[in-house]
């Protein structure tokens, strides 16, 4: 939550937000409620409820109809993540210890449920049949972009395009859905709920792009080292497609690819290939050009101090890339 | 599904909602697909969508919303039983190999999570908010009775109350919901809903006390065999519970409880103390009081041909336990 502190009246509800969650993921049993309280405290950065609560500045804002909704979201979105790292068997993430991994992959299955039903039972009392409906179909797309994901694991032939859809359907989705009910439950003119689906759908992108980028150079969170976690579990990103496509790399990282027993200087080696053949900057630059759409959106929107968060979310997001 | 074959007209209207369900439950990808298919192809009894159907000829029957609401909680319950067997980490279920043995646990994870969210869908878009925000609630308690049971697995101090507890979230509360939702959407008197409620909750324990049952001493479709999986696991239920409680039993059963190391000959040894002590009998004259509360219920139930068929299903269930 450090990046809202910028914002101050955007703190303020995200803070709202979390104690929200915090009320509402209250559960009887005491393993949950430690494992759901380990993922409270992980320091998200409730990125999707900011989004709803922003997109709600452009109509009739109301708090207590959007932060129901914007927790919901978050929360259906922390389920995600702990199945998630069940499916990948992965044991830390941000540099934590995952539920699984703290728990096993009986309490992570059962958390993530209880997290899905609790999101379902917020939504069923706070949102429109209309957008309900929405909400439904994009957690379906989020599973089935996770699948395909899965289902791709360790094989070179994932082009651009399956990259974009993956990650449109696992990330995207999400982002967009959340700025487009924001907007749809304050009942913004058509065309404003447009231009911030859109904005939501440019900055899930660019933010998975991203997010994906640091597996090859590190973040901050995790002392700045890259952990090649993503290769190393046979999942394929967008530098790893752009070498692949390069005929000088091809070749070269060919003999890394649908294994499963890389040592660490082999994975070093991969990204060095990552570096050299251009793959890490050709997708910096499409999670750029998926931001000047993000600007491009904004522009059209009216002025207000909700589009100027909106701004500088996409300014850091720019910066967390270099 | 042949119990419905007696019941040539709830026979045509189970097939229905298995058309239904096979339409509904087309995934983008091959393997959710074949995971799905396995599942559908298992011959469940669509117990709970039959409740639905019959909870609803005691109104305004209308099976354009009743086949999809039916369909739902069917999915629901399915989504439960994959994730269960992941949890208990199950191979078999009836005699056929688990979602997670045939495909692991990864696509097991994701096929549950799939059926959620299709169950999710088809709520939305068919049921009532009121009834859409009970549904929610029985998927939680679901959730909360698997915790349950997960976390008191291998710990002799589970009592008679919270076994009843347990059972009544994790199978009767969806019983007793089919039955409510199913009178409710077609607009029932409140006395209707109520005893048809009653009816299904009493119904859902008696139906896993005798599943329990079914452990020790087992059934048609695993060949007669009892398969103590249940124990094996750690999970004690009714006939254990009761035989812990026999002072001249508890002493001889305690060396066996708290072990994940026993033998074939060592589990069959439980099933003979369970079987001496009463155990198994003290269980089945639970099991029967419960239908005999389901008789009650019909008996101030207007006469139809609905209350026929439930009658029936209520004599299935005691001949089943013979």
């Amino acid at each position: 939550m450090r990046i809202w502190k910028k914002h101050a009246d955007i703190y303020e509800i995200i803070k709202r937000v979390d104690d929200f969650l915090r009320e509402s993921l209250i559960a009887n049993q005491q393993v949950l409620n430690d494992a759901i309280n380990d993922l409270l405290n992980a320091g998200g950065k409730r990125l999707r409820p900011a989004m709803v609560l922003l997109a709600g500045r452009f109509g009739r804002y109301d708090e207590n109809k959007l932060i129901p909704l914007s927790a919901a979201i978050e929360i259906m979105h922390m389920a995600t993540l702990v199945h998630d790292d069940v499916i990948d068997e992965s044991d830390l993430r941000r540099g934590r210890p995952t539920t699984r991994s703290r728990w096993g992959n009986q309490v992570a299955v059962l958390t993530g449920d209880f997290l899905f039903t609790k999101a379902f039972s917020l939504i069923t009392q706070n949102v429109s049949q209309k957008n309900m409906h929405r909400l439904s179909s994009v957690i379906k797309s989020i599973c089935e972009g996770e699948v395909d994901q899965f289902q791709s694991r360790y094989t070179a032939d994932v082009s651009v395009i399956r990259y974009l859809k993956r990650i449109s359907r696992k990330t995207a989705v999400l982002f967009s859905l959340s700025c487009q009910v924001g907007a749809a439950e304050s009942n913004c003119r058509r065309e404003t709920i447009r231009l911030l689906r859109k904005f939501g759908h440019d900055f899930g992108m660019a933010f998975q792009i991203t997010d994906d980028l640091l597996d090859f150079s590190g973040n901050e969170e995790e002392m700045g080292k890259p952990s090649y976690s993503d290769f190393l579990e046979g999942v394929y990103t967008l530098p790893i497609i752009y070498t692949l496509r390069n005929e000088k790399y091809r070749d070269k990282l060919v003999p890394y690819i649908g294994r499963e027993d890389l040592t660490r200087d082999e994975v070093k080696e991969v990204g060095r290939l990552a570096e050299e053949s251009g793959g890490l900057k050709k997708s910096r630059q499409l999670a750029l050009r998926y931001l000047e759409r993000c600007h491009e959106s904004l522009k059209h929107l009216p002025d207000n101090p909700a589009k100027g968060a909106l701004k500088e979310l996409v300014e850091e997001l720019i910066e967390r890339r270099h």
